[in-house]
């Protein structure tokens, strides 16, 4: 794939290769023959294998390491002075997942700091390393970054499951980690400077753009819908086209009109997205009586967010018309956006101008634990390109050559952020 | 319910209390208190159970009553001169199905000759009252009919088998019937003058305009097809709507184009149905990466069978060319539509016209025996209203005033084919 790159190789830079070696390792860790996928659910054998795998590594490049009671792993380089800057990112991953996702984030943000460590180069304040626990949602998600954010409470932590039923205090148990010690894994906002992660982009945009990295201006906001038309099931054959109450066309119908309400209501950034449809009773002689389905709308703008779901509720609404329908719509979920820090995106658009490092400046639509840590401290996030746009999945792959460009960029900018 | 009718009661006249008696006694054979639903699958215990109930009823009403190698029940009455009128319909139901899908027909045949013989009124042909076997489709359906016209094989007995695995062979041994005797059933085209049924509609038509009786002009072709349309399975929140190849949103495309498909392709008696859609991975924050698909298209014309699915290929091709996607369809099926024999039609016309029956020339969008029957007889049938158009539910339900109306008319088509 190798593009070639305009800018040339800054001082200091990170090593690629042992980037790549730890890179590497961690995916050999839950790593399934089968499919071929990375299998790191949170909590399982191989996240802890990982965890203690990565508390050696911090170790040995002489960090202070430890797990906290949430199961996030932290390598501190107690250095300069006052609050610290947290680099890193998560290292548990999705079933059958890549390497990439997250741990990529881990490992680069290890490697920023054996860099420095190498180099003689200390920075104004101390530095922390930190692999984040359940951030892929095995119990919901982000779990470790919330208890930072000290925004876990008990009732949450017993109630959460898996999708077998598992209650995440037996996971966290069986592991050895008592579920109470979640709660006072919480960080003192007064003691983090800012955070920062560096990602996969599981997205197409960057590698179709011909981009190496993405700065973060946002995390998209999240509005997830259950919706359901109810007509009428009759027979395909005797029921004339006019008689229908056909729940699966007032669905097609809704769906025809989703290109004219992002033109129309929203941005470049908008996405709306039927991923699920069920209909009853899925016969195909038979006239569809009902259609769930669900609908997910994004934005980085709370208020073009609103503007999407009232367009989406009126075009459900005429679609329920047309086709003789009852309309119901449940919302499951309703996440705003969150910016990421505008002091943290100037450090990296400076320190990417300073490196010759080309950038786009995007938002995220998938969710990070920087949105989390947005709530503590200054914090932002860069992307390298996914290729194919593929992620959570073991074809997940990254150019080496991006990498080495983003974790430098990431590099670079801890440096000016901790003499910020 | 009861709409006024305009016509007076003929002479002779049916025994609606005796048919609905007998219609009635038929709905408790299968019944199940759980879903209130009829389970008279065919070669099920249900199922030979009614078959030998009416084979009492046949011979309480005088007649030579005998099933033959198929499993239809066939009762005769050796009266005037040459080949015999059949008349009748099916006695097994879909799961969960109503009394009055196939039964009615059955029962309304009885009826017809008792009253005849009641009357002492002497046909001047033979007439026989049938009740054909597994037209429902357990094992393929219409094998009944099919023995009767002589065209199973013996390799399509061998090889039909219910959704459970279950052989035909198998059904029938467990009921103490010789599979290779259906072979044996298939009736000499030179001893059979006609065939005609009635049955319910199935469909909401002849309710909608108020009209008792249904004449079938023709039961409609099908086509059956099943199609895949490919995209790529990417994350919803970072893939742009612009660089996404959505599975779903070709399958909404296309079906958005029905009803033009309809307007410029078909006639108002054309039906194009997506009823089966199958998602993947069907998860709400993916975009689809593939999309199957049942379409069903049908028309009484072949010629506008051939033009619709001429224009659905067009539509399904520009869909997805204009989403990114590889088609793929598949034909399951293609059944040419049969025509209702014009002189049994003509007998229907001016028998109701007689009587002072409101009637309405229709197609049948749903198969029946009666387009077996056509290929070794004058064939041809009556629909009663389906109240709501609903059918193969316990809901099932049609209005004892049209019921007599149509058996009605059905008797004294008979008495006029007769004479003819």
């Amino acid at each position: 794939m190798g593009r070639s790159r305009t800018h040339a190789r800054p001082h200091p830079a990170i090593d690629l290769d042992r980037l790549r070696h730890d890179l590497e390792a961690l995916g050999r860790i839950g790593f399934s023959e089968a499919d071929g996928g990375l299998h790191r659910e949170s909590f399982s054998d191989a996240d802890m294998q990982a965890r203690h795998w990565f508390i050696a590594r911090l170790a040995e490049a002489g960090l202070d390491a430890e797990m906290d009671g949430a199961g996030n792993v932290i390598g501190r380089w107690q250095t300069g002075r006052g609050p610290a800057i947290l680099i890193g990112s998560h290292l548990d991953s999705v079933p059958a997942g890549g390497m990439f996702d997250g741990a990529l984030g881990v490992v680069a943000g290890l490697e920023c700091v054996r860099t420095l460590r190498e180099h003689g180069i200390a920075p104004g304040c101390p530095l922390e390393v930190i692999a984040t626990s359940e951030e892929e949602g095995r119990f919901g998600g982000m779990l470790g970054a919330q208890a930072l954010c000290g925004r876990l409470s008990r009732a949450q932590i017993e109630a959460a499951r898996d999708e077998s039923g598992l209650a995440l205090t037996e996971a966290m148990a069986r592991q050895g980690l008592d579920p109470a010690a979640a709660l006072r894994a919480a960080r003192d906002p007064g003691a983090v400077k800012a955070f920062v992660e560096l990602h996969v982009e599981q997205g197409p945009v960057l590698e179709a753009r011909g981009i190496p990295v993405g700065i973060v201006e946002g995390i998209s906001g999240v509005f997830n819908w259950t919706v359901t038309l109810r007509g009428r099931a009759n027979h395909a054959g005797t029921t004339p086209m006019d008689l229908r109450r056909d729940a699966f066309m007032g669905l097609a119908d809704f769906a025809g009109r989703i290109p004219e309400i992002i033109d129309r209501s929203g941005t470049t950034q908008s996405r709306l997205t039927v991923g699920r449809v069920e209909l009853e009773p899925n016969f195909p002689h038979t006239v569809p009586g009902a259609a769930e389905f669900s609908l997910i709308g994004r934005d980085v703008d709370e208020a073009v967010m609103q503007a999407l779901a009232e367009a989406c509720r009126a075009a459900l609404t005429q679609a329920a018309e047309n086709h003789g329908l009852v309309l119901e719509t449940r919302e499951v979920s309703w996440l705003a956006p969150k910016r990421c820090h505008p002091e943290v995106i100037a450090a990296f658009r400076a320190q990417a101008e300073r490196l010759g490092i080309e950038t786009l400046t995007m938002p995220s639509g998938a969710g990070h634990d920087t949105q989390l840590m947005s709530e503590i401290t200054r914090a932002g996030m860069i992307f390298v390109p996914s290729i194919g746009g593929v992620s959570h999945a073991p074809q997940e792959r990254t150019d080496w050559a991006d990498i080495e460009t983003g974790s430098n960029l990431l590099l670079h900018t801890i440096l000016a952020l901790a003499e910020a």
